[in-house]
Formats: C-alpha cells, sequence, structure tokens
C-alpha cells in the first residue's frame, strides 16, 4: 500500500455529478453544480418526496480511539460502497473536512484508501464554500455586536460579557487570546476577545440542526451574544442581523452531493465539533439521504460515548429520526491500546490484551443497546491482526448476542466491506428498532448529567465547580434549560481522565463550565479546557503542499 | 424609477451560463458551473486561442468624483451592451464586490438601474469564493509566520516589524488594531497586529496582476513579510508556505464569467483597492475578455489620475496591453461639484459653475493625450440637466478636439449607451492609439512620483517625510526600487488635498510614506493615511436584509 490517498483519489474514475444525482432520482433542477463533481441539492426535493418513506438509518461510531483513529469514516464509506456492490439504493452521509487541521497535521482527510470521497482535493479545500458562508456569518455577528457598543450601545452590552466570538478557519494560536479595538476612539471600545476556528462556530451547530432556511434565521437569532450591564441577556435578534446572516447562508444550508471512488451518491454536509457541539453532520444531509436512498450510512465524531451519544440524544431527538442500526468501529489495535498495550508493541499478537481491552468495546455495545437499536461489531482489519485475536472477539461479541464482521475497506473499496454490509442488512431485517432517547430533556440540567455518565460513562457521581453551578443557576434564570445536553470530554476515555483506559469504574464526572447554546439548542457541560482554536504543528502539513504548473497536487494525503 | 437595483435584477431575463459561454466561443470543458448563471473560464483558453488576433480594448475611467459617484461601472456595463445592440461582439471585464462594504453603506453593487451584471446578488455575496481563497491564503501565511516565531523562530523575525497583516471580507474596526497571542506560553509571543478587509491584500493585487498559477505562487513567495533582528528581509517563500497558499488559490485564479440585464458575456475577477493597490480587475479576465470579444470594455477605480493612471502604468505595463480607447466619464453635477456649487444646489442649472467645474474635465483629457490613446467623453445623463450645461460641455470638448457622448444607460440600458458606443467605434477607426507609459520604471522612486505628480496631479513639487526618505532608502537597499508606482491619495482631488476642486494648481504633493509590494509588483506611495479596514455606519445595510421563505431577498439595493 505504498499510494497516498491524493494518489488514490487522483485516479478515481469518477462519473459526472448529474449522473450520480440521476441515479438516485434527483431532478435537473434540484441540482446546482459546482464544476462537474460537485452539487448542492435543492431544498425543494423535501417537498416533492415528502410522502416517499424513508430509507434505513445506519450510524457508524467507534468505541473509544487511540490518537491514530480507527478509521470511522473509512468504514462508512466502506459500508455505502459495500451496500452498492450489493445492489442496494446506499447513499452516504458525512462531515465536511475544516481547512484548519488540512494545513495543520491531518493533511486532508475524506476516508482513506479505498474507501474515500472524492473530489478529495475540493472537498479538502473551499469545497462548496459553506464554511467560508459560516465565518462571514459570524463575523458579521461579531462586527455588529462591537459595532453597536462603538455607536451608541442602546442594549448597553457589557464589554466583559461579550460570549460570540470571532472565527477563522485556520489553525491559529495568535488569535486564540487577543485584545481589540485598540487605538483611540474612532477604533472603538478596547476589550478582550479571541478567535475560535469555524467549525467551532455556533452557526455550523446551527446549520447542522436547522431544519430549513426559516429555521436556521431563527435559532441565528436566538444566539446569546453576550449579557448588558444589568445582567440580562442579549440576543443576536436584538442586532437585527439575523436576516442578512440568513442571506450569507442561502447556498451553505443546501447538502453538498460528490460521490466515492466507487461512485457510491455521498451527500458532505456540516462538521461541528464533536466536544461543545455534537459532531454530526446536518439533519438536511441525513434527510436527504434518507429519501434519496434505501439505505442512509451516516457517522458521528469520536467514540460512541461522545459521538454515537450525541447523534441519538440531541440530533435524532431534534429531527425526528429513528436509527435502525448502529456500527462499533473497533481494530484489534485499538482493543490491544484499551488492554494497557504501548504504542510500540501494537504489531504483536496479545490475545491476553485483547482479553483486557475488550472491555471497552463491551461498554460501548451496552450503551448502544439502552437506545434499543440493533448492532453490529466492525473490526476494521490490519495486516497484523493475529487469528487468535480477531477470534476471540468475535467469540466475546457472539457471546453478548452482537454480530461481528471483518472489514477490510482501506485496502479493497467496497469489496472489503461486504461482510459488513451483509451483517448489517441482515440485522435489520431480523430485529426491529425500538429506538428512544436516553433521557427527557425537561428534567433539571443536574439530572440530564447524571443519566449520561452514569449510565454511558459508567461514572459514581458529577461534581460541578462552583463556577458551573452559578451558570446552572443563570441558564435556568434565562429558562433555557429544558435542551438536550452536549458534553466536552475527552474521547479517548469513557471517564474525563484520558489515562483511563479500557471500561473504567468508580470515577467521578467534574464539570467545570455549563454554558448555553440557545441557537443550537443544547446546553454544553465542559468536564475540562476545550481547545476550539488549534495551533499549527513544528512543521505543518502546509509546508509540503504544493500546486504543480500541470495542476497535480502535491501533499494532501 | 421607484424600483431598486435588486428588484431589476431579479426581474432579469438571464441566459443559462452554458449559452453565454457558447456565444463567445468557449469550448464546454473550458468552463466550469456554479449554479445555472456562473461560471469560471479554464485558463487553458489562452492556449488554444493563442493565434487569435486580440479585440479592442476600450478603458472607462472618470473625472474626480463625488462621494456620490458618477456610475463608472453603470457606464461600462450599459456600453458594453450598446455595444452588443450595434452587433458588436462586445465582453465587459469588471471588478468583484467584497462583501465588507455590501454589509456597510453600499448594500450591494454591480452597475445600476437597467445597466447591471447578474445574479446580482450572488456577485454581491460570496460569488464564486475568489474572496474567500483570498483571506484563507492571506490568513494561512500570517499564521505560518506566528507559528515560525512560536516554533523557535529560525529566520530570526522581528515580531515588531511584521508587515504582513491578516484580512477578512468584512467591515469590522475594532479588528484595526489588536494585540494577539496573549495568554501566556501557549499561544506564542504576543505583538502588535492588526486586520485589513481582503481586498486590500498584497494577494488581491497579485491575483490581478498574476499570468498564470505558476506566476502567481512566485509573485507570493515574493511578499516582504518582515524584516529579521539583522533588519534583513523576510520573504513569504522563506517560510515555504507559498505552495499551499497557490493551491488554494487554484480556482480563484480563473475569471468568473455572469452576464448583464441584456444577457451581454461580463468578466468578472478580482477587485483589489484602488488606493493602497491598483484597483483594476484581474489582468486575466481582461485578457480572457480581448481574446473571447472584439471589443473588451473594462474600468478602472476612483477617477482617471488614480484609476487610469494605474491602469495604464502599472496594469497595462505587467500585462503587455494596449489600449484602444479610454471613455472618461462625468456628470453635469459632478462638474458643478468642482465648480464649487453646494450638494443641496446641483439640481438648478448653474452653467456658471459648469464653466469653473469643466477645468477638472478638461485636466483628465490632457492628461489621458499624454499616454496617446483616443479619447471619448461620456456625460452620463440626470433629469435635472439643462441643455445649456449641456451643450457648453459638448462645445468645450469639441474645442479640445475630443468626442461627447450623452449615456442614459442607468434608465434604458444598452440603448441608452448607443450614442456613445458609436462614438467609441468612430474614434477607434479614425484614430490609431499609440500606447506609451508615462515613464521608466527604471527611474529612482523619486523621479516617478515626480513625473505623475507633475504630468497627472499638475503639482508644483513633492516633498516627503522623515519616515518616507527612510523606506525609499530601506528600498533601494533591498534592490527593489525598479518598479512602477502605485500612489494612495484622495480620489476627489487631482491634489492630495480632497478640497481641492476643479484643476487646482501651485500646489505640492506630500508623501508620508513608502511601501513596497514585492509581490504584486509596484511601490505604494501613500500621501495621507489610508483606511484599509472601514467599520460599520451607525444603521448597517446589513440591517435591512433578509431573505425570505420563498426565497426573495430583500435589502440588497
Amino acid at each position: 500500500m505504498c499510494k497516498s490517498d491524493i494518489q488514490i483519489a487522483q485516479e478515481a474514475n469518477m462519473e459526472k455529478i448529474t449522473k450520480i444525482a440521476d441515479k438516485i432520482g434527483l431532478k435537473d433542477d434540484e441540482i446546482e453544480l459546482y464544476g462537474n463533481y460537485k452539487c448542492k441539492i435543492s431544498l425543494d426535493v423535501f417537498n416533492r418526496l415528502k410522502d416517499k418513506k424513508d430509507g434505513k438509518l445506519i450510524l457508524v461510531t467507534a468505541i473509544n480511539p487511540t490518537p491514530a483513529g480507527e478509521g470511522k469514516s473509512t468504514v462508512t464509506v466502506g459500508l455505502g460502497q459495500a451496500l452498492c456492490k450489493m445492489g442496494k439504493n446506499a447513499v452516504i452521509a458525512l462531515r465536511e473536512p475544516s481547512l484548519g487541521p488540512v494545513f495543520g497535521i491531518k493533511g486532508g482527510a475524506a476516508g482513506g484508501g479505498y474507501s474515500q470521497v472524492v473530489p478529495m482535493e475540493d472537498i479538502n479545500l473551499h469545497f462548496t464554500g459553506d464554511m467560508h458562508a459560516i465565518t462571514s456569518a459570524n463575523n458579521l455577528l461579531s462586527a455588529a455586536i462591537d459595532n453597536h457598543i462603538h455607536q451608541g450601545n442602546k442594549l448597553k452590552i457589557d464589554e466583559r460579557r461579550i460570549l460570540f466570538k470571532r472565527v477563522l478557519d485556520m489553525n491559529d494560536r495568535a488569535l486564540r487570546n487577543i485584545v481589540v479595538a485598540l487605538g483611540g476612539k474612532v477604533n472603538g471600545f478596547p476589550r478582550e476577545d479571541g478567535f475560535m476556528i469555524t467549525v467551532a462556530s455556533e452557526i455550523m451547530a446551527i446549520l447542522c440542526l436547522a431544519k430549513d432556511l426559516e429555521d436556521l434565521k431563527e435559532r441565528m437569532g436566538n444566539i446569546l451574544v453576550a449579557y448588558n450591564l444589568e445582567g440580562d441577556p442579549v440576543y443576536c435578534k436584538e442586532l437585527g442581523i439575523n436576516g442578512a446572516m440568513a442571506l450569507l447562508m442561502k447556498d451553505a444550508i443546501k447538502p453538498n452531493l460528490v460521490q466515492t471512488l466507487e461512485n457510491t451518491p455521498a451527500i458532505i454536509h456540516g462538521g461541528p465539533f464533536a466536544n461543545i457541539a455534537h459532531g454530526c453532520n446536518s439533519v438536511l444531509a441525513t434527510k436527504a439521504a434518507l429519501k434519496l436512498g434505501d439505505y442512509a450510512i451516516t457517522e458521528a465524531g469520536f467514540g460512541a460515548d461522545l459521538g454515537a451519544e450525541k447523534f441519538l440524544d440531541i440530533k435524532c431527538r431534534a429531527a425526528n429520526l429513528k436509527p435502525d442500526c448502529v456500527v462499533i468501529v473497533a481494530t484489534v489495535r485499538a482493543i490491544k491500546h484499551h488492554g494497557g498495550v504501548a504504542k510500540g508493541e501494537l504489531n504483536e499478537s496479545n490475545v491476553e490484551a485483547v482479553k483486557l481491552g475488550i472491555k471497552n468495546l463491551e461498554k460501548h455495545i451496552e450503551n448502544i443497546k439502552q437506545y434499543n437499536v440493533p448492532i453490529v461489531v466492525s473490526i476494521n482489519k490490519f495486516i497484523t491482526d493475529s487469528d487468535e485475536e480477531l477470534n476471540y472477539i468475535k467469540e466475546y461479541c457472539k457471546d453478548l448476542g452482537v454480530d461481528v464482521a471483518l472489514t477490510e475497506v482501506w485496502e479493497k473499496g467496497g469489496e472489503g466491506g461486504i461482510e459488513l454490509g451483509e451483517k448489517v442488512v441482515d440485522v435489520m431485517e431480523k430485529e426491529k428498532s425500538n429506538f428512544t432517547t436516553l433521557y427527557d430533556e425537561n428534567l433539571p440540567i443536574k439530572e440530564k448529567v447524571q443519566i449520561i455518565s452514569e449510565k454511558i460513562y459508567g461514572a459514581k457521581a458529577v461534581n460541578y465547580t462552583k463556577a458551573a453551578e452559578k451558570q446552572i443557576k443563570e441558564i435556568e434564570k434565562l429558562n433555557l434549560q429544558n435542551k438536550p445536553i452536549c458534553v466536552a470530554k475527552t474521547q479517548y476515555s469513557l471517564s474525563d481522565d484520558p489515562s483511563l483506559l479500557g471500561k473504567p469504574s468508580g470515577f467521578d464526572i467534574t464539570v467545570k463550565e455549563v454554558r448555553v447554546s440557545s441557537g443550537a439548542g443544547f446546553i454544553v457541560v465542559l468536564t475540562g479546557n476545550i481547545m476550539t482554536m488549534p495551533g499549527l504543528p513544528k512543521v505543518p502539513a502546509a509546508n509540503k503542499m504544493d500546486i504543480t504548473k500541470d495542476g497535480e497536487i502535491l501533499g494532501l494525503f
């Protein structure tokens, strides 16, 4: 496997996107082309297909990841390709990548190997401009806030309590903490501020939960941007700017259609943070995949404790979605990592470590069972995996009453996902989903956090800092408490301590901060400091990137 | 005339852009669609048409404007429409608008009345993403500078002498002067910084002067970003980032094709500041218009003393262009303004004021004559203009040996520009352009500034502040002095004092600062403080903007 992702991607035999669109029944006037291989899907399609039965909804999630990742997106793409190979009408729904990480460490991401979405270089760069639209809408609101203060501050905004930050789609640590409006009267009132990366913008979370442009506009209007000097909330709509923000988002709200290396349709739209936000692609993308496909395959960020939980309790609740199957991706290496094996020794067979580490997988299986959705475990195979290790995992899952499939989608594309595809189709025929959310959103905030921590993380108790206690009271005072919970927590452990691997128990969760994303419609519960503006590494991926005279692209991998 | 520009624009009878492209001989694989009404033109077209004779190049410029503007873009669009009505193959080349001013005061701009380019709302919002690409490329370089310092500062960049600023396409005064990288070691080394609006980025100027992507990459590499602690220059390429920047610009470099209300092809691409940069659309757009049309009509920012001078001495020099005709736009109102009439009294006929104010027009005619290019004066008619006033102007121009045409392109579209179109075609048949630039770029900086100030502005002498003297020496030390001059000066007067109307004389020009745009390839000579980041007004245009449930757009006018 010497070829890089970009090499494989550039050799792709893409079909014109008009053909892909046609294949899933989209009409000519329901798509808007962005070149030959990308298009936007008009929201009119929902009206035309309102009486059509939705396809089956399959969520791909994972155990707690290692820093190297388990290939969740790759399995999602591979499963879609496999179902198509099996003659099914499958449509994939994924998040769109952000420029910042592309230039930082990642160098691009849209699946991997022979399970990628293409055109990979466009998807990883400006794509259809959604990120830029979010950046613009976000920063228009920021400019309006400072301008309002400068022009007389009728709303009495307290410059010390502005919650809404500027954003850029760039990894730029120098912008994390800044002082703005220096230089005298003409430049406004100086204050502390900071930039986040665009995907951390509440507008991104809103885009991903909005039903339509009207709903998007209303939700943006409901963003809590600041407190005034009396301590009362100031919402975006009071600045009269959410109409213009919606205008900026008029195209960004439309889902984007591309294809995989095997010409499977893939809808790529939205990509909020998986910690301070819910980490799933847009509701509109998922709904479009359900209307256009008999099988809609989607994914959620991080491990199942964060990604799947939020997908199920935030996204499915908001959009009234009912998943039919959950695929939990694991690798032998990650299971061994949870069993205590050091990074350098993951290539060696170690069944004892598998026996310990499999508890992490077991816990995620138990967790998903609480939602009453059929499960398939996908072991994403590596060349170093031993038969003993694989067999142990298979047997263990069988004892838990859960199907397991090996996947080799990185190397073999859809062909490498047939076993998984068959098991997924099979389990949905055998078992009916009786999906229920984990908790009632009208419970008090602390009760909701307690339920998630106990039932999903396996925690004993939840502690709150004084600051967090105060923030909860403030949210209750604003009567914004009846919303689902979005926990910001390490992805590497079921607990809030990244060093607790496997299936930890007896631990407490400590809540350090509670914020309300009143536009998006969830309450963010932070268990640590979450970095919302990454930095560039010593040698950024950008330094290896280039485009030659003949248009060959280098360094996106 | 009660309809707003957006109303007229939305009633437009647009043709599919594929049809417009076909009309000017573009092949299917030479265009990349952005929806049905916008496309990018592949640079391959230059290779295919390399042996085809260029069309005639017509530059539209103006007298020194009043704050209300003289309708230069409207005349440019109207003239293009008129030529098409006359059965000619005309292609328009214009600058693209910037989001900042759209949300600030202007509320959108792409010509006006019945001489507009469409789809107006898209052109005024994200269009095809060029501005966002520039913002990204600019800010990637900025992030790389701060990251380089943070990661050890091998190049010994002096944080006090970083010349390259961050940009946003937003009017946001709070970002003019900021302190970045606060908050301790993990966030980098604190320093003063500031954001400019995207159109002020040197990358915008570079995009507009680049021959191709290779040239763009090389020019971006040559941007002088900082000095090191030894006082030596640090160029972008030393950070190894211009390859990634070029990758971000791979689509932005392609000119955009749209149409006018009367389906005349219009290439809209690039829009640098007209003060610290040269204020013209891209060389590639103009060259495409010349290859695809028998007549290419383009414009330059501000009045002829800034816009036309830079078009002729910077752009034409860099791209080896030879204009065949210059149209100087004037209005009776602006001429009266130059004759000393107050804003409230411009509606009354005042031939005496016209007699005084026409000296401004006369000076611009004299100026263009120095370039040996045929001239036509276009009087952009208003309902308040009296026959006496119009006749005086006509006779005056006749005595100067220059043709005059009345235009009513705002009210009547192309029909209102037929007289101008006929005179333009006529003058190009009668008179041959013997275009020469005004000065030799290899002259010393001060000599070049002296020639422009004397011959174009009518100044007596040029004074330099100590800082400017020092900066000139620094540029000479870097051996970057052999470049054309880009003067940043008020647009409202031929002098550097906005209150000196008409044709001032006996004045001196004072140079306060001299910078080199070593990537773009010109030396910026500033005669005052130039605002590179506008602010929002008390009631921003954005506050009137909205998009309704049915997609109707409000507030773009």
